[in-house]
């Protein structure tokens, strides 16, 4: 599965390309291409905002034009903010990048370019691409940096490319309680109810339907059976016991 | 339909609250709780580092402790990077938000927990949640700054939201052409090639219904059908034409 490749278009700031390597390496990209960045490369402060992400920076190639850079792709996307009169279809990230995941499938090599802080990509850059992506951003902002637009896309890619899962569960770790284990705690629990005066007279039926339904919404585990029986017990002994008892 | 309260317990740095308060805005969302933040609030920078989300700033609510800052909030989300051996439900972004969407559809409100820059929220604070939000990082990069993760959950609310849209379409702006017109286009072009001499002897045929299909993946509109038999016209005519004729 190849992940897409990300195309800077004469980024100007160390730091913006820095922190674009950090937010690809938190998602998996590695592959990175700078077009004419202006004032050269390597840049002083890269190697710092990349936080840890250097290899990317390093792995970086340089590129004098966009066609250059583009030339061995077989999808280039192009990411912009503004309508660019151009007949071109727009897709949201998800939807870009599902397709990038499915033309990666398939080894193609698929291409994403972002454009200069200030402008963005040129026109005739844009009609480069196969695609339009554009980011659901609100009307009154839409303004995302560099290294947050190159974040959206490598978090998309790596959900379309069946890599996103939680590093860590928590969850119900003890097995289920079973059928048993819940009604005899469905009995203990009322009987206890009802030897400490809780139901009031004619209300024990509807009263207690009532506490299943809130333990069945717990999916309650074995673990959670014994748990609640032994607070009951305990309940149950400490208001026999006098202030003054020993324990 | 409430959108999440975002909460940042005991946040230093002026430049993440501020950027914060961008994320949150590029989004959507606007209803920042601050708990505690470390050496007071406001803090000079912060406005600065919110890049004209200010308005959020100045609506920021800051509370002494954190019970006091999720009290109204009916369902309650920590994000945390690390196991944290409690038995909770851990969700990516995206079903985080399409629960949080739901509650706030029916206007609950929802709070989303960042901790602290470096450690994170403490594991008493996770307890009051009903469950965690995690970020499907690569394990060999899994750091997010403050502003990445409230942008990350900010940008699958407004999708859980079924508020992500493009702000422009490019796509077909003309009509599609009729078969009608697509049957005449295919005919010019076939003799317009024919008279060029371009089919080989007895492949007429096949290449004739392979260029077809290469039209047809196209969807032509009205207008591509006129430009490309006006195309057709002139490169016929300039066939036609010797060097030195005026045009």
């Amino acid at each position: 599965m190849s992940a897409p490749v990300v195309i800077l278009v004469e980024p100007q700031l160390a730091e913006n390309i820095g922190m674009t390597a950090r937010a690809m390496a938190n998602f998996g990209l590695s592959e990175l291409r700078l077009v004419a960045p202006r004032n050269g490369w390597p840049k002083k402060g890269a190697r710092e905002a990349a936080s840890g992400a250097t290899h990317v920076l390093d792995a970086a190639k340089v590129f004098a034009t966009l066609p250059d850079a583009v030339a061995d792709l077989t999808m280039l996307l192009a990411t912009t903010a503004r309508e660019r009169g151009q007949m071109k279809r727009v897709l949201l990230p998800a939807a870009a990048m599902t397709e990038a995941a499915e033309r990666g499938a398939n080894a193609e090599k698929v291409g994403v370019m972002f454009g200069r802080e200030r402008v963005g990509l040129l026109n005739d850059e844009v009609s480069l691409a196969d695609a339009i992506v554009t980011f659901p951003v609100a009307e009154a902002f839409p303004s995302l940096n560099l290294a947050q637009a190159v974040l959206l896309v490598g978090y998309e890619w790596r959900r379309a490319a069946g890599l996103a899962r939680p590093r860590f569960t928590g969850e119900i770790r003890a097995p289920q309680a079973t059928r048993e284990a819940l009604l005899s705690l469905f009995d203990i629990l009322e009987a206890t109810l009802a030897r400490a005066g809780f139901y009031p007279p004619q209300k024990r039926e509807i009263i207690a339907r009532n506490m299943r339904d809130r333990l069945h919404r717990m999916s309650l585990t074995d673990q959670d059976v014994r748990t609640f029986r032994g607070a009951l017990k305990a309940l149950e002994r400490g208001a026999h016991r006098r202030p003054d008892d020993a324990s």
